[in-house]
Order: structure tokens, then sequence, then C-alpha cells
């Protein structure tokens, strides 16, 4: 069934309006009278839907609610380092489908690839957390932000229950171990292409985070978030 | 350190003749004498080399001789339904990131995008296999074959310990509840962007594969091996 997020301000109790964007493409879509779509409220909350009798492409009557069942128990918040583009788009449209919570870039030494627009950046990832939300079923639509530099998305971090941090370096700490303790919230720290600095991984120490490996063979950096979050998705049940 | 692949044809007891495609990049790279550096010979051992006194570019002197150790005791054969030429590329260098053995495409029904021609596009993903098992440590570089159609491809497979069909709709079998069995081969068969057809799962169900689950949240075809070899090397110890 198509799919679509609709403001909360949007959603009466027996009828929702639509985007001017959702509204033109329902109208490319060309649903038949009766075709049912949903719209998330981007809350945890489905609406199944259908057009009114005249079609009209900018408002959906509801026909029932229900709990949206894709989101994971677990709250799982995404640090991921500025890289290159396309690499970006990788890991963040992977990080929504593998159930990230919200994901925020931050600056560390080695990035080669900062934008120097940064909010035009993370309005394009916005966008394809948003596409990509509606495609794998998502109850909610991960937000995507920046934090200027480590320091600061690792005090944004440390309110979950279990931060974790990637270094392709760290071959003694696996993930497996970390993962058996129990967490209902969990922050996890991905490098650029370059990997992290020494010093920036002894700050992170410093703050009794754990400088975890994500196994022998060395990840690329949009591959390295979309894997640890599958180890997580997998250990926590919600795969 | 840099990583090379050498044939063992070309490997003697002290060095290593180098292709010229080898040869030509470790010219580019001006190497200085005595630096050290990986030739791996594909079948899991590595050989620390430098190049000789006259910096011969064509050449290596051994230096000493390891075992590979990012190879997984695992063995995961990927079969991947054909699909768009970016999402393929995708696919297969996450597989060889993630420590696929070989990956085998196929043509399943709601395929749309086959190639017209079919070698041209294994040798340009060969290709993708070989840089990225030198860029991620691989003691091997995963071959990668075509398969006509999913009851070879499946026919193939079946000789490993375990073999796990994974389709969106399936709501029952979670692939936690499959790895918790030992195994030390397993094949793993996805879809195409539009999905597998029913009757090709009730073809592969008749052969007693396992129909598996990845969670509630639909992955895109080029995620849904990444995520699947991610498990299997989480599960297994191979992460």
């Amino acid at each position: 069934m198509f799919r679509f997020f609709a403001d909360l301000k949007n959603i009466s109790s027996d009828s929702i309006i639509l985007s001017n964007e959702d509204s033109k493409h329902i109208r490319t879509l060309r649903l038949r009278p009766n075709e049912m779509f949903i719209i998330c409220d981007g809350n945890g909350t489905d609406y199944v839907c259908k057009l009114g009798e005249t079609n009209d492409c900018t408002k959906a009557e509801i026909l029932s609610k229900n709990k949206n069942l894709t989101e994971p128990s677990v709250l799982c918040r995404v640090f991921i380092a500025y890289q290159k583009g396309d690499r970006l788009d990788i890991a963040v449209q992977k990080s929504v489908e593998l159930g990230a919570n919200d994901i925020t870039l931050f600056k560390s030494d080695r990035c080669i690839a900062v934008p120097n627009d940064i909010p035009k950046k993370i309005a394009r990832l916005q966008r394809i957390s948003l596409e990509t939300a509606k495609l794998c079923n998502r109850g909610i639509i991960p937000k995507i932000s920046s934090s200027p530099n480590l320091e600061t998305a690792v005090t944004d971090a440390i309110s979950s229950d279990l931060t974790l941090f990637f270094y392709e370096s760290e071959d003694q700490l696996h993930i497996k171990s970390v993962l058996k303790q129990h967490f209902s919230s969990i922050s996890i720290f991905t490098g650029p292409e370059g990997g992290f600095e020494p010093h920036e991984v002894e700050y992170v120490r410093s703050k009794n985070i754990p400088i975890v490996s994500l196994g022998p063979r060395i990840l690329r950096s949009e591959t390295a978030p979309v894997v640890a979050l599958a180890a997580i998705m997998y250990q926590s049940d919600n795969m």
C-alpha cells in the first residue's frame, strides 16, 4: 500500500489534509476511487485512508487508525562523521532502513568532505530520510541534524543507556560482548573515510565510552553504521 | 599497509612477480625503498613484501609469510537477484566487506534489470570484488558468477549446511531463530527490487528451504544481503 506522512496538525478525527507534495504525488499515481493508502503521523500511528467521493487529492478520509508496528523497541541514535556525498547518502538511507531513531552528522579531524552549506546538506539528507521512511514502513521520519564537532556530539549522545564508539584499529573489544548488557537506548559513533585520529579516540575513552571493533575486515565508512545497526537490531530482537 | 593480490603461480619461495596492473599502481604510489606492503595469494596467505634494491616495480621480495586472519570461520554464499546497476554494485561491494565467500547473481521473475551482456556485468562486479577485497583486508577475492534462474541457483546452494531464502512478506520465521543452529556453511537468497513472486517462494519451500524474515521494516533490495550477512557474522562470532 502507498504510504505518506502528514503533520499531526493536519489530522482530524475523520480526515487528513495532505501536503501539496503528497497531493501531487497521489494525483500522479492515479489512485482509483476507494483504493486505500496509509498516512502515518510520524509519531507511531498509521491511518488507513482513501480519497473522498470527489477524488479530491488534497484530503484523505480516515478508515481506521492503528499503531505502527515497525519501530524498534530500542531507541538508536546514530552519529556519523561527515564523508563524501554519495557515502553520506548511503549511510543515511541505510540507517533509516535499519531503524535509526535520529542521525547526527559531526565534523572529525580527518573529515575530507565537510559541506560548505551544511543546512542545505541536512535538508537533502532529511528528504532521503523521508523517502526511505515511506518505503520501509517506518512510523517516524528520523531527524537528521548536525553537530559542530565530536565533543558536542559526545555530550549529546551520553544520555543513552549505552554509547559505543567504533574504531577500526580496535581489536580487543567486540560488539557482541558490549551488546550483551540490557539497554533501551543506544548511541553509536562511526568515523570518516580516513578513520578517527588517536587523540579523538583517547578523548572518547576519557568519557568512559567503550571503543569497539566491528570485526577483522575493515568496513568502508558508510558501511560501518549499517552493520552496527544490524547487529543492534539482531541482538535486541528487532529484526 | 598497501595490499595487493597475486596469482599462486607467480609466488616463489623468496619473491613474487606482480601483475602489470599492480606494478603500475606501485609505481604511482612511489613507495620508498624498504617500505613494506602486503601481497595476498587469494588463498588465505598474506606475504609481507618490499621492493628489491633496484626498486623494480615488477617484482616483490618476500619478508615474511602469515596466515590471513580476516576470513570468517563460516563459509557464506550469497545469491542475489539481478537488480539495477548501482544497487547491484552496492550489494556486491558490501557483501565482500561483510565476508561473503562468493556471490551468484540469478534472474527471478520480477527482475527489471537483467543486463544484456552478462559476462561484461560479471567482469565489472568481479573488479569491484577485487578492489573491495584489497581495502578490507580479505584473504580471498570473492568470486562473482551468474546462474540462469532461481532453480539452478537453488540446486547450487543446497550443499551448504543451511540455506535461507529471505522474503519481505514472511512475518513468522525470523532470522535469529534459524541462526541458532550450528552451521559451518550457509547460502542466502535475496530478491530484486519488486520482491519475489509467490510461486517462486512456493518452489523454494518445496525444496525444504526456510523462508525467512529480516524484520518488520522493508529493506531495499541491495540492503537485504548486507543485513543478512551482518546477522550471520554477528551470530557466528565473526564480527
